[in-house]
């Protein structure tokens, strides 16, 4: 949790930590500033005090609603910082840094580096920025960034805002399976009322309305993808794909708040009018995976155990795992799941890789997502909720959802 | 355009550029790729040669989609990189970037980075690859990136998404002005038909809502500022403001395509059934402006003359500018407009400011878009279309809308 910043600090030993640039759409300036409209910003926190927000002229007010000390980028006179460098932006901008880390008393001791820019900026600017401070070592933190162990524990209100948010997938996920069903078909194809088919791209263009509409925003599309691109995971589907009468289609919608705040992840696996056999058979191997899980889970433990424990299932039901073979590209080929907040992809992992001994605790929220795929066969199926440890240690779905396969067609 | 790109490097003495992570709202990427859906891949263009494109195992599919020479990431199997870094992310980052250099044949030579990634991931991968392959000169290329000067002319087929999106932008912009010339008044304020008053709130959800309906998005908001607000550039609007008669509002919309695409920008200021003989006084000063701006945009010309242009004309009339006063908050603060494209800012910037020597060339595509602010008068005015400079040196709107300042209300 944001609280337990200044501990992380002093447990990496930073004594100071920078975030650059927009407070939208970048996690670490919106964890910190709570998503207010800064198109370009500085933050930079030392440990134990509070953070000063560095903000243009023009956004002022914007800088004024986080209710954080302010200064203003104004009275760094660009225009004589370019002079000064002859017209060189990139010294211009070092010396601003520069300047700026010396205003808050910050020329030594060790400084973290956050916030989502051009590399090359980045690069650029901070290698610079070191050579001109040399007492100061600058640190970017990749893979155990303390912003993201901050993370890696809600608030009640970052819960209050993921719930949010995933009462509003829910909404839009039954408002598509009422789309579907209630199309008439032609053979085994879903059609319009104009009588042409009905495709992905109209079914991706009403979840954007629908989305929008209660005001969230899907930065990362959604997956919405049938028959063989089910079956391969990431695959986001076709926009001119047909929807079919028995085909599995994978629907993982993660949508944020608007501004690119907190995300809720959801998939579920549905089959228009009926389900094969061979597909009734593979979503019971997932869904009896998916109860096993969601049943053993347990505050306080690690994570990769439950990643073993799927593959464990899966391969006793007779499906190849990426554990039996890291190469597969059929069966279970993924991780179970991951933390969720201001990123789709948090801490804890629930993953067996090398190295990754995250455990669930009380305020983890991590999404749990076993799936099956066998992209010759035409089929793939996934089930996803979204897990909440409460303090208490009990687990919370924070937005229910039934987990049925087979959608009746109203019109059948 | 995209096809200066190897002159471009040849003139920077870059040997090749390396593109860092997502094909969405990433701009460096979406250049070259068109926008597909792959969350994390690296791009490598030798001077010269096709880009290959490294690409995550789940997500094959969405690389093939672009045409471009793939390369499978599963290959640099980095479960086996971490256990030889000993579980060190970074060190196994850097050590497969070290090994996809050098199996394109990048050792030595001059490498320019892009992407927009986590500047302190981008800061330590990146020393700690310059460290690993010390015959290669890693560059970061603050403020003059070969990719955003290739950007800064248009090709004919992104003008055509320009387009789209501006034609996409007039439409929601003309549905806003009839939804708010539509409602009833109590006094001066606009009331919803139950009775309560109409917000800002209520109007950016529309907007979005119609934003969504034709597939385009606004990641970075929308200003929707009304009275003291519209006085201040940046300020985005307070939603829980009501609808006022008489007060200055400034509608500055900038959309883009789905998925961080191409963008589109413009703003109108309206005042709502009348507008005081102050403002009346304001916006004509502006509209001057803007009117000789147009008229003298002229093909090959330096673009810091309009900026330069602005200022003389609202001197003469009497508004403070920054030119007279850099620090003014009151009057004409900022620039005249900017290049766009993949960016809301890009080449040419249309400014004074000490080394910017950009010109209008064909192929441009600017922003236009003078305004005068006096927060303490409660009023603000900016006037915004975005022009391309056509091959044959003409001007073209490129979505055209009517420049009134007072929208009647239908129910007075």
């Amino acid at each position: 949790m944001k609280s337990d910043l200044d501990q992380l600090m002093q447990d990496y030993e930073l004594d100071a930590i920078l975030i650059t640039w927009p407070a939208q759409h970048n996690p670490a300036m919106f964890y910190l500033t709570g998503g207010v409209h800064l198109t370009n910003a500085d933050l930079v926190k030392k440990r134990g005090s509070e953070p000063v927000l560095f903000h243009y002229p023009m956004e002022r007010d914007e800088a004024a609603r986080t209710g954080m000390a302010t200064r203003n980028l104004g009275e760094y006179k660009m225009g004589e910082l370019l002079r000064q460098t002859n017209g060189n932006p990139l010294q211009a901008d070092i010396l601003r840094y520069q300047k700026m880390l010396t205003d808050v008393g910050l020329t030594e001791g060790r400084l973290g580096l956050y916030g989502k820019i051009d590399a090359g900026e980045a690069y650029s600017v901070f290698s610079g920025l070191q050579e001109a401070l040399p007492g100061l070592t600058i640190l970017g933190q990749m893979g155990d960034s303390i912003l993201l162990q901050a993370m890696a524990t809600k608030s009640e209100d970052e819960i209050e805002r993921m719930r949010r948010i995933g009462r509003t997938t829910i909404e839009v996920v039954s408002l598509v399976a009422d789309f579907l069903t209630g199309h008439a078909t032609r053979g085994e194809i879903l059609i319009k009322e104009n009588g042409s088919p009905l495709t992905i791209g109209d079914v991706k263009n009403k979840i954007n309305l629908w989305l929008a509409e209660r005001g969230a925003e899907n930065p990362e599309g959604t997956i919405f993808a049938i028959g063989r691109d089910a079956g391969v995971p990431h695959s986001s589907g076709n926009p001119q794909d047909y929807l079919r009468l028995g085909q599995t289609i994978i629907f993982d919608i993660f949508p944020c708040e608007a501004g690119g705040g907190y995300y809720y992840d959801f998939t579920r696996t549905w089959c228009l009018g009926y389900a094969t056999d061979e597909v009734q058979k593979i979503y019971a191997d997932v869904l009896a995976v998916y109860k096993q899980v969601m049943s053993d889970l347990k505050a306080d433990s690690l994570c990769r155990e439950y990643q073993k424990l799927a593959c464990e299932i899966f391969e006793d039901l007779g499906h190849p795992t990426i554990q039996g073979n890291p190469q597969t590209e059929n069966g279970y080929v993924h991780s179970l799941g991951h933390g969720l907040g201001l990123h789709i992809h948090e801490y804890p992992r629930i993953s067996m890789a090398a190295g990754i001994e995250d455990r669930l605790v009380p305020g983890s929220v991590v999404t749990i997502e076993p799936g099956l795929y066998y992209p010759e066969r035409g089929l793939g199926v996934r089930l996803e909720d979204t897990v909440w440890v409460r303090p208490d240690g009990q687990m919370e779905i924070l937005a229910e959802y039934p987990l049925d396969l087979v959608l009746p067609m109203r019109s059948i």
